[in-house]
């Protein structure tokens, strides 16, 4: 279908802070062209993403058809889907319905959406193989860290035999703070709301759903289960008491909001000093457990819209190589 | 060449631990075939694996042939030369030419050998690039952690600017017990001998010239540089005292030897409590500063014969991808 040299054409479907991430990261990028940018108010076709950046940023509409999301999924020509509507883990939508549609009208599909995936995990990769399409979420487990390229492409010496992590930066930021002022736990949160650390809702963060949602993708994904929240052990950080914290500070430890993915658990749970988990601030970390390769850690910033774009830009880059049959792109 | 389901003919030039280690891991994989095995003293040619390990546990030569191991790369059959004699920085060699004739003798090389890589590396490239040849070097860098693999084929969706890392397992051994127990240097030194963490000879390690060997090959493959060690600031960790890491301890820092790919520098360096760097024991880490997905960090075992061999694995699986033409091998 495609020729080395020729451009890969793709949409953006949802326009918050990750979708005008990836807009940004790929307007200067030759070999992809942007055919449609949907919101939730309506579509710009063949856009001028610098325009529609700036029509974005000061509140105006970018709308300029009158075609939907859906219809730029069934109807534009592109290649592949860039899904990043927000995450619902209650029914996947609308985010399930883009995903599915555009795998059956022979889209790939890249996306940042939890839902969708925490929901049908299965039934959308069986869908992505049924129309020889690719499907594929780097961004939704550990933002900037390349925690599913790294298992599939670089440790292809080793048996994976689990992964335990820290994934979720606000709960790590609200430890790390707790523990190093000695801070209550609801003086911290408003802290990091204050920030735009934490959302100004921030259950899905704290009561640990955001790190069960990362959990069941890599179980799926990485351990080729077929799991759903209702199948993860989850106890989120509202209850730990600065107290708790100060003692275990006391004996060089620090606490922080594990999930286990073979285990299909998340809980706080104490991490020695100088142990690769042990990381402060707003950062993520995931251990691998290997056969062979011992424990490879990864640490990096966990969220954040240019972090999350340059997930997606790999996985554009990666399909587009698929695609072309290059295997040495510099770009 | 090669047709899916062929196997790929290696051979093992250099059967000390890091040998041993890859005939173990390959010996029960179905699509690779060993068809010689090179020690200082002879070769075993279509070896029986599981005996040759036996005896060179108890001290018996392996050699059942009169060639070298340079005849090996030069006359027998096959397609990838997995060379892991001792490192050599001073000249290279025997690493440097094995690898050279390999090259031009149309073999794909696998190596753990930083001595080549670190004299003549761009040479070896070139000649890669003219014999249409590939030649691998993970297991040279991070042992275990995928640092190569990270950053050319999981990290696409950014620009690479820098690398910084604690690259040597003794010397970062050898600071956390100093810092720990309050231990001066030639008592934590000997007692990591006895370990057998360092070396009867630790000069290599503890001067820091692995560290900058490391350095060297990095800047060279991910930078495009055309440096040797001569290039390379170089401070070790002999002259650091106890007080001095008490200090640091004191106001939640730990000392490492830092290896910055960028800058050309080795030296120890002050790293803050909770900062990804500030990892204990053997372990290394590396940190990849980026322009888009901020700075990531890869934690693991920087050496150990079966992490080795476990890259170099990872290094024969993807030649044999390429050879084969499949993307998607489960094994």
């Amino acid at each position: 279908m495609h020729k080395y040299g020729k451009r890969v054409k793709i949409s953006i479907i949802g326009f918050g802070a990750v979708g005008q991430g990836v807009a940004a990261v790929v307007k200067d990028i030759p070999f992809i062209e942007v055919t449609a940018i949907a919101d939730s108010k309506g579509v710009a076709i063949t856009p001028d993403i610098e325009e529609v950046l700036n029509r974005k940023r000061v509140g105006l509409p970018i709308s300029n058809s009158n075609l939907s999301a859906i219809d730029v999924i069934m109807k534009v020509d592109h290649d592949i889907t860039v899904e990043v509507t927000p995450t619902n883990i209650i029914d996947g939508e609308p985010g399930l319905m883009h995903i599915r549609e555009a795998l059956k009208h022979g889209r790939n599909v890249v996306t940042s959406n939890k839902g969708p995936l925490v929901k049908r995990f299965n039934e959308l990769m069986q869908l992505a193989s049924n129309y020889k399409v690719m499907l594929r979420y780097e961004a939704t487990v550990g933002g900037a860290m390349p925690m599913i390229n790294l298992v599939q492409e670089a440790l292809t010496g080793s048996k994976v035999r689990n992964i335990v992590g820290v994934f979720n930066g606000t709960c790590n930021y609200i430890l790390t703070r707790m523990t190093e002022e000695g801070l209550d736990y609801n003086h911290v949160l408003s802290e990091a709301q204050d920030m735009g650390i934490a959302e100004a809702d921030p259950t899905y963060d704290v009561m640990g759903i955001d790190t069960a949602s990362k959990v069941v993708i890599l179980a799926n994904s990485v351990f080729k289960q077929n799991v759903t929240l209702d199948d993860v052990d989850i106890t989120g950080i509202v209850k730990i008491t600065a107290d708790a914290l100060r003692l275990a500070k006391e004996r060089s430890y620090s606490v922080k909001l594990i999930g286990d993915v073979k285990g299909l658990k998340v809980s706080p749970m104490m991490v020695p000093a100088g142990h690769p988990l042990s990381v402060g601030g707003t950062l993520n970390a995931a251990s691998i457990m290997t056969d062979n390769a011992g424990e490879i850690t990864v640490t990096g910033k966990g969220a954040g819209s240019i972090e999350t774009a340059s997930a997606i830009l790999g996985d554009i880059i990666s399909i587009y190589k698929e695609l072309e049959g290059v295997d040495d792109l510099h770009c």
